[in-house]
């Protein structure tokens, strides 16, 4: 139809996954539809959550997928299938991908985004004619690739205040992004990589789809999570590297000057790793030079991932 | 496929228009789809607005889409068509569902839904691999029944707070909903029929699909747009009905107690009119009496309706 012209995901071998059913590259435009009444595309009303893999293995899938199941409750939503299912599903998924011609050794990108359902045109649960659905995308990780580490990722801290956790909780990972993306927007608009939100206050919460920390004086720092910012999986692998390595590491509220002036800023998640932040809103962090905590923090967040999956090289 | 049954939009004869393309109700199932790709989909990236219509025309229907051209501007949407397209096909898909049999007399509800497109996962517009989408839905009025204006509303002033402006903006009539769908069930949960939602001062800001307004000694008053709610159509034709009648109107911030003790509360949107609030937190407002503004001002509703559409009846 004329309104899906996915011809860029029909050429990377794109595979989508719909409610358990697998549908192929060449099927896409047809198939890898939803209805109009799904509530994620009316309202948003969803869940997601993110891997990678390596080696073809993702990492901590079980840990993104028991988030999921938080999210959940966070929204009143019935999950229509155990995560044991969405495991499964999500592996069988990146196989299919890794079958095809040339993909074998291709590590990928795997989104599950899990819809309240579709029905009836409006808010209430005896509206749905449905149960959750979901779908499952495996994309080649070359399509999100991170600036270099050693170039580092250049920020603006956005005007756009963080959703308040009273409002929509930033812990629930939900279809609404808008206030992430609206950031994204006007910081790409700016020139900048992407973007930062404070809350109301002037404390720095999160980026648009990551967690963020600082270095000062051989101390790591990051937001609390109470500030109302994602729980993320790498944000927490990393709290307990420094942990492990001695590094004296503090959830705390602070403003963006903290960072201005910080030894070293990074970025964390399950696709940038630990990436460094070299620019905020046109300052250059640390006179431009790589933080030795930063370089510690990222080969070790390697080794664990290497480590605990068992991988070759 | 499995995850698409509305059989029950089947039965309605629900019309959908995707991109000018009418689908009939036979072929739902198997057409009115989106892509997983669409962006409203994976993030609420996308705009809406709804009408109804009496004897078959829409009420205010450009004033609609003008503030849909506004939304637009709030979140950087490059618009794929002029207004005048979308009012076009509009008032094509409701003549389709009235040219049904049987249906030619039926009034509807209209939703039109803009999608910013569809393309590669990722904020970033240069992701995008089409122009904006929308979507038509026609639904016999029927389907959104009002309690008699005689019973009114029973609400809950939610504990969820209204996104704030400089998150999300509210006046933006966008499709991330999480916010007010999720006090609506808080709401809903508790046995109320809907949910009002205050900010973060505790001042009342709006309902989750509508405007509100309260009566105290003869004067009517409704939170200002600059608390942070959308610019409702019904809720400004209101205000000049007022005017007009002589009937003293302040737009005032206000704590829900001011609610507890109006005289007079009413609700007002495309769907409800004029509609009154009977119950707030389980208290009765004005002792369970319809007060007599409400009346005056649904009677002046109905007129204004009438004549500006030139009705029959």
């Amino acid at each position: 139809m004329a309104f899906s012209k996915q011809l860029s995901a029909k050429k990377r071998k794109t595979i989508i996954n719909i409610n358990g059913k697998i549908i192929p590259p060449e099927k896409l435009i047809e198939q890898a539809n939803v209805s109009v009444f799904d509530r994620s595309f009316l309202y948003g009303d969803s869940l997601y959550e993110v891997v990678r893999t390596y080696e073809g293995k993702p990492f901590r899938l079980k840990e993104h997928l028991l988030r999921m199941e938080k999210s959940a409750a966070l929204c009143q939503m019935k999950l229509s299938q155990g995560i044991k299912v969405y495991e499964r599903e999500m592996l069988k998924s990146i196989a299919a991908y890794r079958a095809q011609p040339g993909k074998k050794n291709e590590d990928v990108y795997v989104r599950i985004v899990v819809s309240r359902g579709s029905g009836k045109i409006g808010f209430g649960l005896k509206n749905l004619e449905s149960e959750c659905l979901y779908v499952i995308m495996v994309e080649p990780i070359s399509m999100f690739p991170n600036p270099p580490f050693g170039k580092g990722l250049n920020l603006q801290v956005s005007k756009r205040l963080r959703n308040h956790p009273k409002a929509v909780d930033p812990a629930m990972k939900s279809g609404n992004y808008l206030n992430n993306l609206l950031s994204y927007l006007t910081a790409a608009d700016a020139g900048y990589d992407d973007a930062l939100l404070p809350d109301q206050q002037g404390f720095i919460t999160e980026g648009t789809t990551f967690n963020i920390f600082y270095v000062k004086r051989g101390i790591v720092a990051t937001p609390p999570l109470d500030v109302g910012i994602l729980d993320g999986v790498t944000r927490r692998a990393i709290i307990n590297l420094c942990v492990e390595l001695g590094i004296p590491c503090r959830e705390v509220r602070f403003p963006k000057e903290y960072l201005y002036e910080a030894d070293e800023v990074f970025a964390s998640s399950s696709l940038k790793e630990v990436l460094p932040v070299m620019n905020l809103d046109g300052k250059k962090i640390n006179g431009g030079k790589i933080g030795t905590i930063s370089v510690t923090l990222k080969a070790a967040f390697e080794d664990l991932v290497k480590n605990e999956l068992k991988l070759n090289k």
